[in-house]
């Protein structure tokens, strides 16, 4: 029953992906939204201007649809859902100003910050309800379980606000965030079928379903980028997730991936800040990788596959 | 006892400092130790050009000294001492290159961050073992503990790192980073003596010591700096005493102000990286209000303040 849901809700929201692409992608590139290419990236992505941003529309319609559909009104479902939307919302506006005004800056940074941390304080308590005031979160690789007492709220806030930053950052070259997230989307509908909360399969599954859907028009060369709408709601969507199934901290594990391009960029600023010289030849760490000479794709394949292998050994162990 | 042992700690670091004074600044001032400010710091600070740095080696002393004279062969009070030491001659490096090389280069980022992570596992490992294995942490405000289990070592290691980098960071102002820290050494003095642990008071004690015989040349106008020599060693006896005494929870709340400082420079850096925008007039923190019109003294007396305040409602409570 479970496994049917799973592979609905999945084959649901890649063929939501797959339908809307064909109205969607040509009208983001009529509007001409057409994203302003950072100009600090390599020059490689020059080439890039263009190509139309905030593709992860389809991908936040197709989880809706695709989650709805088949969870009623079961409410764990509903949060998770809620947390894509409203993250999404954030990044659609943050996409919005700086394509419509034709300016490299959206929103203000202390706008993005404000609406990410109330978001995800709005998460998060509902996630600590819904959750019965559980406050333990599990460890991976033992069965155990750390209680963390009131800390978890501000815990699931920072969650909720590293998830999405963390995919935010990711997001940087073809298919990458959306190949990385759609083994992690894999990973939890496997994971919650085995831990018994097969509910939350139906959203997993969802997730999974739409990032494979986007990855037709999102790998090398890139047809469209999710922009910030994508990779806030997909970060959204895995960080409740991992609250909700109390997983929270099997993130630096199998979100090695999108925990390494994070701490890159940390890294690589503060000791630009503080020694005057750079560990990396430039962050995020797909970057660096991509300046050490190799291609989107193999740094794409790379990165995905260590994910597959980090989630395998959390899936085992 | 313990208290005679803390005034006596406390007095033997603050006279040694005064004593070293008269020798050290004089003869880092001759070898032309003046500390090339950086130069994208605020303006005003171009006339700090020339103030002696490095001055954290004489804390340094006077902390080993004020200790190792009262606690014996005590193995929990010299892990402090060997922490301290430890990171004190990473910052030496640091500043001895820049210094001596006349470069604002000192070592590089690679260099300091696996120094800084190499001994954090050493000093932590040291302390795990030291309290019998005991992987939990207090949680401030509230009579409970959080058991970390294995993440105790990684959180333990990240501590290390944190706190160092943090009171690095801290350091930017003249007499900020010693008066945060001689209110933190004196609230640990209290602290451990309260909770049965009062060996731990003739260490934080002689750091407390250090740091008000330090202020003496270090308050505005500086007659001399830490460098990252006091700043890397205080940050090193903090966060080691934190994790002896299982209250590194307690540190975002004592320790706001080298927090806040911390955050304040991911936070500007990440918005500027994805926005293109920046939060504060300046990063770390104490620029900001520096550059919005507060004076050197006033931000130093605020933040200093500001710790006294979250110390004593952690204590209290």
């Amino acid at each position: 029953m479970e496994n049917t849901f799973l592979y609905l809700s999945t084959v649901t929201a890649f063929l939501i992906v797959l339908i809307l692409s064909p109205i969607l992608i040509p009208m983001l590139k009529q509007f001409k939204f057409g994203q302003n290419v950072r100009d600090d990236g390599p020059e490689s992505h020059l080439k890039k201007q263009g190509t139309p941003t905030m593709g992860g529309i389809m991908m936040i319609i197709a989880i809706i649809i695709g989650s709805i559909s088949y969870s009623g009104w079961d409410l764990k479902v509903l949060t998770l859902v809620l947390a894509v939307t409203l993250y999404g919302i954030i990044g659609f506006a943050d996409d919005y100003i700086k394509v419509r005004f034709k300016r490299s800056l959206g929103l203000t940074a202390k706008q993005k910050l404000i609406g990410q941390f109330a978001f995800g304080l709005i998460v998060t308590l509902a996630v600590y309800f819904l959750l019965g005031k559980d406050t333990k979160m599990l460890l991976p690789f033992v069965q155990k379980e750390v209680d963390l007492s009131y800390l978890w709220i501000p815990f699931g806030v920072f969650i909720m606000m590293a998830a999405t930053n963390a995919v935010n950052l990711t997001d940087g070259l073809d298919g990458l965030a959306s190949s990385v997230c759609l083994v992690l989307g894999v990973f939890y509908s496997f994971y919650v079928i085995r831990s018994g909360a097969g509910e939350l399969s139906i959203f997993s599954g969802a997730l999974a379903g739409a990032t494979l859907g986007f990855l037709v028009f999102n790998h090398y060369p890139a047809k469209v980028f999710m922009g910030d709408t994508g990779s806030l709601a997909l970060g959204a969507g895995l960080g409740a997730l991992s609250l909700m199934t109390k997983t929270a901290l099997f993130l630096p594990f199998i979100g090695i991936i999108i925990v390494a391009e994070t701490v890159s960029v940390m890294i690589q600023v503060a000791s630009f800040k503080m020694t005057g010289k750079r560990v990396f030849k430039m962050a995020p760490l797909h970057h660096h990788f991509e300046l050490s000479g190799w291609s989107e794709v193999k740094v794409c394949l790379v990165f995905a596959l260590i994910t597959v292998l980090a989630c395998v050994l959390v899936y085992i162990f």
